[in-house]
């Protein structure tokens, strides 16, 4: 027990893009606001993002573009995509306040380029501004709602996938803004516990930094946003075991800290399986081909957005997944573009590939020649891919061993929170505690559709600041 | 703040398979024991049970009807049928010790006759005592461990399926130990709140009974065992939303009390949307049969543990499945035990089945023609039906549309502990809190055996008591 070494208002953990909006949307509600984050610069995973956020409704960009969208499609699509169990009211203030909160990412600063990337991509290798992240245009979603590009990207140029790219614009900007509305930062600090009142309410945190610990007082609330678990290896293996072995993308800080704290706190978890896995494999070589599963079937329309594909490997196929291909389509895709992909088996015939693959007698070419039956009809009745991408597959053919190769992989389950981003525990919101981010579960539940997580990071990223904000001053008490 | 009404040394709470076996063991180590259960009489879920408890590695049972085990053939089968996720020295302690788990339910009483039911069924319709219950006897189990029957199943006349079974038997032996222990027993009482000391160990409870709120002081600790969430819509909406729709089974006190009181004092939770889920249909159409999803497709080899064809169904393929099946098949089970089932469909031929099925054209062809062909060699190299199941289907066709049926669940996920049962929170262990049964998240990760429920229930039941009655008695304190 000692006395606080510093106050502020609202003490945010993590300085990705859910710190940092929260932050953002603090200090526009007036709030004193701290941002501690314990790499040595803002960034997080966020920086090393695509740099998807997915936005519809309507936004300029959209319209410049010329695609029409409402709020009501899109919550359609993400209700269909990202359940089972989505939150009705989550989703409907975020497709209702998309586009408000495309107009509030312009006033930050960060640029979106009016232009339309149509290429299959996991993400505009170009400046463009507007893709396609969740298969909108591709089956069962283009029956369900109105298809259109909600992946708005930051313009950069210069790009380094994976490691400089949209996020890192984004964050350059969120950043920015941090210092200009006067948020205070504490770079290379980590939070290691936090501090509650005797009546249950969070009222601080203690930070290690440089040696000695620190605590600070926050008078209005503390935002925990430092990101997900996957770089946790005891968290993934009780919680998510099937990521186990598969390629955690973003940083060390993805620790699962922010969950433990918040759970420290009595705070609730869910989802805690689930994830975005992406196939290893990009999406111009993955449309033209059929993916098939250990027993020689197909088992998704292989032009729908990539993750969806790798979802669908890893949580219903075991991630025992090959793509069948023929030389036309892999030669159809420039070296460079292949990732540095060459087939793990090549063969003359389906029956002889099917052997090399050590698949089912007669599997595989079961699966092929119903393919191809309706691809020579330019259809595909069975798993409905677009006709553009449906051509028979003609000798010699090759398969890529995709079950080799690791899934990048990042988790989405995390805190319970309400959509102002209070922590929920067994008495409801535990007062002046806020998550926003991948340390919550939001907006993904099950299903993933990419710029959801940058979405709803910075949007009930802001909420969480800003109600974090309007709670009253409590008096000070020691620790 | 008041005194305490009543006091005991160990509060167990839910007065099913795992809460009577944690009082037994409790009260064999010395302990004050009373059991509080919400309903006016034991028995729980447990009692609607069919009674199968997952028991193995050579039991005198076993050994009678001349089958071979041992304690690594069975830990090698759960670890492949339970997981992923599986924890290690939970299974090792599970499967070390079973045969001297038989030997504690065989003291109690419970009667297991040495005969095995051989006849494809979800439990044995007559008395016998074993049989197989997860499939280990079929692919991929039969190529990973040496199979051998592990369902111990209580023996008694006159079952009535979902009623009054061998899980009536197993409770009607396990509460008269309690009453010969000298266990006390509060019915129609419900726990609405633990108590906790301020040093944060769990102290007592609150119990609202005939609408007066007791406060029980527990002086060695409380064992949470009153069940899943199966019957709390909320919770199920909120984990497990792929059960939503579907057919809870067990008894209102499934409502996630245990695991809320849990969480409440700080416990994690884990494997939440976990649950099996029980195909709607006989093991004896099953088998025969082939399973097929909303492309046309087959899955699985029909002929494993149907709960596991059931997981398949629900969580790999959206639910949405049908059994295909000619004349022959349908007749072959008598009416009387068909569960009522008639075919949704019949036609004379595969192409007019698979268009009154609505499923893609050609794909109910292409798979019914391989797998005929296979089928006429008595072989299924594609999904390892064994040989005796294999027989190529022939006109008339019919099939049942499963989707159109209710699943039979119940939820796997639940509170984490230790392997004596007591509940981990951020700081480890709680203490004075202990759970087991399907409050926990146990030996069934996310893959489900028949008999693991009951089995886990009464072997870390009696680890759990066993582990509170050891406690040291903590000195009074008022509530």
């Amino acid at each position: 027990m000692r006395a606080w070494d510093a106050t502020t208002d609202v003490l945010v953990v993590g300085f990705g893009a859910a710190g940092a909006s929260a932050a953002i949307g603090a200090a526009a509600a007036g709030a004193e606001v701290t941002v501690v984050e314990r790499a040595g610069a803002p960034g997080g995973a966020s920086a090393m993002a695509g740099g998807e956020i997915y936005l519809g409704g309507g936004t300029p960009v959209q319209k410049a573009c010329g695609f029409e969208d409402t709020a009501e499609a899109m919550r359609a699509f993400l209700a269909a995509a990202t359940g089972p169990g989505i939150d009705e009211e989550r989703l409907d203030l975020y497709c209702e306040g998309s586009v408000e909160h495309f107009t509030w990412l312009a006033d930050m600063g960060v640029p979106f380029k009016a232009s339309f990337c149509a290429e299959p991509c996991w993400e505009p290798p170009g400046d463009d501004g507007l893709t396609y992240s969740g298969g909108e245009n591709t089956w069962p979603f283009n029956e369900i709602a109105p298809p259109a590009p909600r992946a708005h990207v930051p313009q950069m140029s210069g790009k380094k996938p994976g490691r400089r790219s949209g996020g890192w614009k984004l964050m350059e900007h969120l950043s920015a803004q941090c210092r200009e509305s006067g948020v205070a930062s504490m770079l290379d600090g980590r939070v290691v516990a936090l501090v509650s009142d005797a009546d249950g309410a969070v009222a601080g945190a203690v930070i290690r930094r440089f040696g000695e610990e620190l605590a600070v007082r926050a008078t209005k609330g503390v935002v925990l946003a430092s990101g997900g678990f996957g770089a946790n290896p005891d968290m993934v293996a009780l919680h998510a075991p099937q990521l186990c072995g598969q390629m955690p993308l973003g940083t060390d800080g993805d620790d699962g800290s922010s969950i433990r704290l918040g759970q420290g706190a009595g705070g609730f978890t869910r989802r805690m399986d689930a994830a975005q896995t992406a196939i290893p494999t990009v999406p111009a070589l993955l449309y033209p081909s059929i993916a098939v599963n250990r027993f020689g079937q197909r088992f998704i329309n292989e032009d729908t957005y990539a993750g969806r594909v790798g979802q669908a490997a890893v949580f219903h196929q075991g991630a025992k997944v090959a793509l069948v291909m023929d030389e036309a389509i892999f030669e159809s895709v420039p070296e460079a573009d292949r990732w540095g992909a060459r087939p793990t088996w090549a063969a003359g015939s389906v029956a002889e590939l099917e052997a090399e693959m050590s698949l089912p007698t007669g599997s595989l070419q079961a699966t092929v020649s119903l393919y191809n039956e309706h691809a020579a009809r330019g259809c595909d009745p069975v798993f409905h891919k677009r006709p553009e991408w449906c051509r028979p597959l003609r000798p010699p053919f090759g398969a890529i061993d995709l079950s080799a190769l690791p899934y990048a992989v990042f988790t989405l389950g995390g805190l319970v929170t309400t959509v102002d981003g209070e922590v929920v525990g067994s008495d409801g919101p535990i007062p002046g505690l806020f998550a926003a981010g991948r340390a919550t579960s939001g907006i993904p539940a099950w299903g993933y559709v990419s710029g959801t997580s940058l979405g709803d990071a910075t949007f009930f990223g802001r909420r969480a600041g800003r109600a974090a904000a309007r709670r009253e001053r409590r008096p000070a008490a020691r620790t």
